[in-house]
Parts: C-alpha cells; sequence; structure tokens
C-alpha cells in the first residue's frame, strides 16, 4: 500500500508518524510551506512536497489532513486524481468535496484533539469511516483498523453531530480550565492545584453519565454562592465570564431541577 | 486524637472513610438523618448520632462537612463547644461563622468533586487551610498532612476565589460534557465514543498551559463551522445550548486573536 498525506498541520503530523511507526507505505508528504513540514519529513524519512504537480500519480490512499478552508483550494489545482482513493479527516466537511474530482472518495476522521508536539496513540482514537462505495470502505477499513482499535463507519450528518459534540467535550472544557486558570492568577493561585479536580472530573464520566456526575452550587441551586460568585466575576469586569458562568449554572439547574 | 465528623453526604462519607483508614482516631458521625449515615457507620464501626445533644465533648477536632446553609442552624443548637477545634470544609464560607461561638476553629477545603459512592484517594487532592490561630493551625496541619501530600495554607478570600476556579474546571465541565453527550445521543452515538478526547483534553493541561491547548473552530475564528454548528443547535430548538456556544466561541476567539 502506498499513502500520501497531505498537509503537515497538527492531525497531518500525528497521522504521519502513525503511519510511518506501523509501516503502513507513507510514501510522500505534501505541505503548502515546505520549510514547516521539513522537519517531520526529515524524521519520518519521507519524501516531501510543496508543489501539487509533484503529488505522487501511483499512490493507493491520498490522506488529506488540510484545513477546511484550504482543502478546496488545494484540490482545484491537481493535475490527475487517478485511480486513488482520496479522503479528508474533517468532521465538518462533507465526504462529497471530493465528487467534482474522483468517483473514489472517502472521509477518516480521527475524533481527537491534537498538537503538533504532543504524542498521542492512535490505537483508542475513535476513527470515524465514510466512503463513497463499497470497493472504498474495503480499502479504507483495514488501513484505520490498522491504525486504531475503535474504528466505526458513520454518515456525514452523524459525523457532523460528533463533531459538535467534540467542540463542547473539548475545546468548551479547554475554555473552562482557561477561565479557571485566570480565576486562581487573580487569587494568586497556581494552575496545577486544579488538576487533581481536572482528572477527577474527567475520569468520573468514565463511570456514569455525566448527569449524575454533576455537583456544585448551580445544581443544588445554591443562590447565594451563585451571587457571590457573580460579583467577583463581576468586580474583576469580567462581563463575558460572567454571562457564561449565568448560562451555565442556569443549564444546569433546569437539567436537574426542571424549569426555573 | 479523637475527631467527630459532622455530616455524611459525599464529603462527609469520603473523608470519614479517609480518617479511618489511615486510623486517624474518627469517634463519632454525626447526620441529622440517622438512616441516611447508618451504612456508612456500620461500615467503619463507628458511633453515629442524629442528636446534637449527643455530640462528644472531649474530642480534638470536629469536621462540618455539613451543607453551608445547613451548618449555621447545626452550629445554633449545639450546647457546648469545648476546648476542641472546629472546622468545615465548604470552599465558600468563610472562617468566621464559628466566631460567634467558640476561638478555636479553621477550614479544611478538599479541592474535588466528591460522590457518595466513588472512592477517591485524599493522597494527592490540595486540602486548603485556614485557622483562627497558630495554636489552631498546628493542630489542624499535621491532621492534614497525614491525609494528603498537598496540603496549602490559604485565606478565606484565596478559597472563594479557588472555589469559583473549580466551578468552572468541574461543574461546568461537566455541564459541558452533559451537552456532548445529548448531541452525541440526537446523532444516535454512543457517549462512549467522546471518552479518550475527554481523557487527552484533561490530559494536556498537566503539560501546558490551557490556552497553548486550545483547539477547534473558535480558536482558528472559522465561521463556517460556528454557524453551521449554531443553526443544527437551533434546529434542535437548544436556544441555551446556541447561547452557551456562542458565548464560549466569542471568549475563545477573543483570547487568542484580540477584540473582534
Amino acid at each position: 500500500m502506498k499513502i500520501v498525506v497531505l498537509g503537515a498541520g497538527n492531525v497531518g503530523t500525528q497521522l504521519s508518524r502513525a503511519l510511518h511507526e506501523k509501516g503502513l507505505g507513507l510514501c510522500q508528504i505534501y505541505n503548502r510551506h515546505r520549510d514547516r513540514a521539513a522537519a517531520l519529513a526529515a524524521e519520518l524519512g519521507c519524501p516531501l512536497t510543496d508543489d501539487v504537480q509533484c503529488l505522487r500519480q501511483d499512490a493507493d490512499i491520498y490522506v488529506c489532513t488540510l484545513k477546511d478552508d484550504v482543502l478546496d483550494d488545494v484540490l482545484r489545482q491537481i493535475p490527475i486524481f487517478g485511480e486513488g482513493l482520496w479522503v479528508h479527516t474533517s468532521g465538518s466537511l462533507p465526504m462529497t468535496v471530493f465528487a467534482p474530482y474522483t468517483r473514489h472518495y472517502g472521509v477518516l476522521y480521527p475524533l481527537q484533539t491534537f498538537s503538533r508536539d504532543r504524542a498521542v496513540s492512535f490505537e483508542r482514537i475513535p476513527l470515524c469511516l465514510e466512503a463513497s462505495g463499497r470497493q472504498e470502505m474495503q480499502l479504507l477499513k483495514p488501513l484505520a483498523c490498522s491504525l486504531s482499535s475503535n474504528v466505526r463507519e458513520m454518515s456525514s450528518d452523524q459525523r457532523a453531530g460528533m463533531h459538535l459534540a467534540a467542540v463542547f467535550a473539548c475545546n468548551f472544557v479547554n475554555a473552562c480550565y482557561a477561565v479557571a486558570g485566570d480565576v486562581m492568577q487573580q487569587s494568586e493561585l497556581d494552575f496545577e492545584l486544579l488538576l487533581p479536580l481536572i482528572e477527577e472530573t474527567a475520569a468520573k464520566v468514565h463511570r456514569s453519565l455525566p448527569d449524575l456526575a454533576q455537583t456544585g452550587p448551580a445544581v443544588r441551586g445554591d443562590r447565594r454562592i451563585i451571587d457571590r460568585h457573580l460579583s467577583l466575576l463581576e468586580s474583576w469586569r469580567q462581563p463575558l465570564w460572567a454571562d457564561i458562568y449565568r448560562q451555565l449554572s442556569e443549564l444546569i439547574y433546569t437539567r436537574h431541577n426542571g424549569q426555573i
């Protein structure tokens, strides 16, 4: 199997490493900015190009890890799509972005938050697959199963829903960590003190659903604490933090106690 | 050392177990509802009372794990405070709630989310201490250090700030997990699929501060995805989820890209 990875951002970097480590036939990396991918290509001993004209035409699978708004630009410039399978790794793009160019296409969406410099094992990452036909799925699925033990087929609509869920479970969670860190700083305390709490909060939902794990003033409807917290936030001139506090508290209260 | 624990809710249960396991002299449990604490008292082989008149008067430390709004009620009914040290475990109550009753008081606030039926090790939990005097701290600190290796002295103001930070880092994070779970359900997908993402999101901030770990459409300013997510939420008639999505996205965007 010959695999070309397009894009050497967070996802592209981690995926290229995983393909390389598992010996799965990574044979070329494409990146618009050659210099940003040079270290990765050197690390993996893999040919690198920044010119779509130089893409290998004999690969079995082309994995596009490019940003959503870049993907279409790049696709438009590709001279020949050939018989290879083209997949992207986006949570939000429909599979059909490839339809104007080729019949052989699909999606390989890893549900994870990637950073360029933080190694992650693909073994447990849910890989969400979609393909334009049975033959395409038969090529994509074994590759996915070589990378992860958690492979699922799902529709574009399901994937879009999952991507939205991931925004809450990851991006917004991290934003809450960030605000918590700022609040600690206001009180001259280290962010580090919060880590056991952050761990346990994440660990709890491995055993029971979030609604059973909910604690805090909002679920108890403890107006006195809520009001004190809001006036603290307002005294720091953080109206957006206060608004977010108010709305998340309302959400928690109404989930657990019905309408206010 | 003789210790009385007042309250057998989530904190009281876990703290009593920890005191018992470490052989730290737990000698009585008080709970307003005798039946709710009976199983715990039996498990620990510890005398139980539901009558403040029957509180032991010779204990060295009284640890009040009662709800904030119950504590003062109970304190008012206690006939004799004696020479023991009285502490509470609340993140939000000032230390001085005890001042009308005794000179020997303080706070032992464990920064963690407790459930009655989920065992937690106190070993790494930050225990935040405050005491009315040096003598009181000299009694409280060794007890705290026997329970945890992460013991800090802090003021009531710092503890209030920390409690607010904990609401963001735990309660609001869990609320985001809950919404994510509902979004998964809307897409006929299991919550479980999100667990590797939840784990990694929590793990990331052990290595770098949250701002460096931020990913997703909001930090990239990807309007197209944000708008699609908002219309999905609105199509599900979830205006509160949409408002929270909008505000957390604005928070993330402005943190990373300056004012909109």
